[in-house]
């Protein structure tokens, strides 16, 4: 069956006007919220709601395994992966604890983890392939696998949605996946490898050479058209990136903004945006991660972080701390009073 | 009675390396998780423990007026100060909003307001003078003044540490506020004062160069030392900012963490590491605010603001907003699984 993407919907201008205005009357000198008063009423063009609301929060952590570490790309063993992805479970890792503070639930998917998982609660066991295949060597995924990890993405984001969902944070897990998220940044912007290729986990010179030659290497073998954003996951990407992209479109389709966490993430949102660029308004990027190509990335996606803490771990968790601020918007643009109900004079 | 300064402790540089030896042991790559894992250890360092907690919180908002909005400096009516304190006291305000997310009670001072203020619950009433005198004709404040008010700092500081806290923060509430900080900026910098002086709540082009005059006239006039942070203080201070600078010296002395807000508490700042630099040791800079003379303060205390979200309301605003961001990097420490729980392979 063909991938059907779902159609988004326009965002809502009377419904970020209407913000816009209540944020007018609210007992502050005009624009000194600065981003959460833009982001209040983004929220509101996006959810179609004057007074949106963040109550039911999710974290959606896709984990795949990537066959170009075998070309010495990473500082960890692939095996890392799926242990990693058992401590998401057992609530051990950074995102489960960022998650608990923001109070969202944390939604694991094994998409393409390169090991057998034990079903077990708070695990997605959805798996398209064991891993990709070392896109040194060919494509890293055929183009029905690309589409079917797409496809996961959107079912998930509506399952959550039904489940009852006003804000969606993405995280991945992947050893190795820096590498195809550069290669697609390198794809779909045009940028050299060198410039968009970071140390990931934390490869010395020797493995970022190594890495940026594998990429250079995948680029040139596979040629990825960058007007095609599924011949690009393909050939060069993995499956919880397009995972993700999937989640972003699903999420989208039903009017639930998207909170994107660093490198990977905004991989995927590239490749999201290739098959519908109407999503990036759907979306909020967290933070400026610390791998360089992240910054050619949210260039190209048009997005401004909210913050840059230093952070390069991935798992979703500078979109866990972002859900912090965008509730700080929100409550912000709810609970406070306004001039005329506190009785205080508006500017001369 | 003279004011008498209490004595700074020393930073603990053993809990501080044991959080470090900490943070490699958990289920991350080295520093992945950026400025959240030096919080963590400068609050280990702060606070004497290698396992610090911010479970009690508490914003310190401190009110005062400025005789200089008599020449024309802020776009708002100085009546708007005692508004906007009653506003805080019944929780309407935007530092109330934030405060409830990071779960922090809200102290509110009236060190300097230029009105009576009803007695009511949740406001202390340590009035030192009803307003600053204009400092375009002369000091803003006398020395016993300018002493009085940081005592009243350091009296409810000591007062909340009794109560119980973990971490605090500083607010202020002030028509004209920004004018004094700029001053101040410029005196103990010594930047020429059109580089450090912003549109504050949003004064129009002539209110800018109405500002800009009025302090060029009070620093020719009056001649504050910078090498006497008291002398600054008084001659072109103001009553909010010497009681910050007591809150921050008296949080220090007993060991609590002081996240700092914007241009106002950075103002204080200075005048508080001019009274004792072991302070700055103490403080977490929020946010960058809008106002430009604020990226001169914080590079001349040293400091590195968490984010820049285009803030510039004060009230503690960013720094209630900060406390999400510290107690992620407390929890973080506190509660993710080491490599050796999770049985996760650490690096190769």
């Amino acid at each position: 069956m063909p991938l059907q993407l779902p159609t988004l919907p326009p965002l809502d201008t009377a419904a970020a006007d209407a913000a816009r205005a209540r944020q007018a009357s609210l007992t502050k000198p005009p624009g000194s919220l600065g981003r959460l008063e833009t982001l209040a009423a983004q929220l509101a063009a996006i959810t179609g709601r004057a007074r949106p609301s963040v109550a039911r929060k999710a974290v959606i952590v896709m984990a795949g395994d990537h066959g170009v570490t075998h070309s010495g790309v990473s500082a960890y063993p692939a095996a890392v992966t799926p242990q990693m992805v058992l401590n998401f479970v057992h609530g051990g890792a950074a995102i489960n604890v960022l998650a608990r503070q923001a109070g969202a639930r944390v939604v694991v998917v094994d998409v393409g983890v390169a090991a057998d998982l034990p079903e077990q609660p708070g695990l997605l066991r959805r798996k398209v392939a064991y891993g990709t295949q070392n896109f040194t060597h060919g494509p890293a995924l055929t183009k029905d696998q690309a589409e079917a990890a797409v496809q996961v993405g959107l079912e998930v984001a509506a399952a959550e949605c039904d489940a009852g969902l006003d804000l969606l944070a993405t995280g991945d897990m992947g050893i190795g996946n820096t590498t195809p998220s550069a290669a697609i940044v390198a794809a779909v912007t045009g940028a050299p490898v060198a410039q968009v290729t970071g140390r990931g986990t934390g490869v010395d010179d020797a493995g970022l050479a190594r890495k940026v030659a594998a990429i250079e290497a995948a680029l040139r073998l596979n040629q990825p058209n960058p007007a095609d954003a599924l011949d690009v996951l393909a050939k060069v990407g993995g499956l919880e990136i397009g995972g993700l992209a999937g989640v972003m479109l699903g999420a989208a389709a039903r009017r639930v903004p998207v909170v994107i966490d660093g490198f990977i993430s905004g991989a995927a949102a590239l490749i999201a945006a290739g098959l519908d660029p109407t999503v990036t308004g759907y979306l909020i990027a967290a933070h400026r991660s610390v791998e360089i190509g992240h910054r050619a990335l949210l260039a190209h996606l048009g997005l401004t972080p909210l913050f840059d803490l230093d952070l390069r771990l991935g798992e979703g968790t500078g979109a866990a701390l972002a859900f912090q601020v965008v509730e700080a918007a929100v409550r912000l643009h709810n609970e406070m009073a306004t001039f005329a109900e506190a009785g205080v004079s508006d500017k001369d």
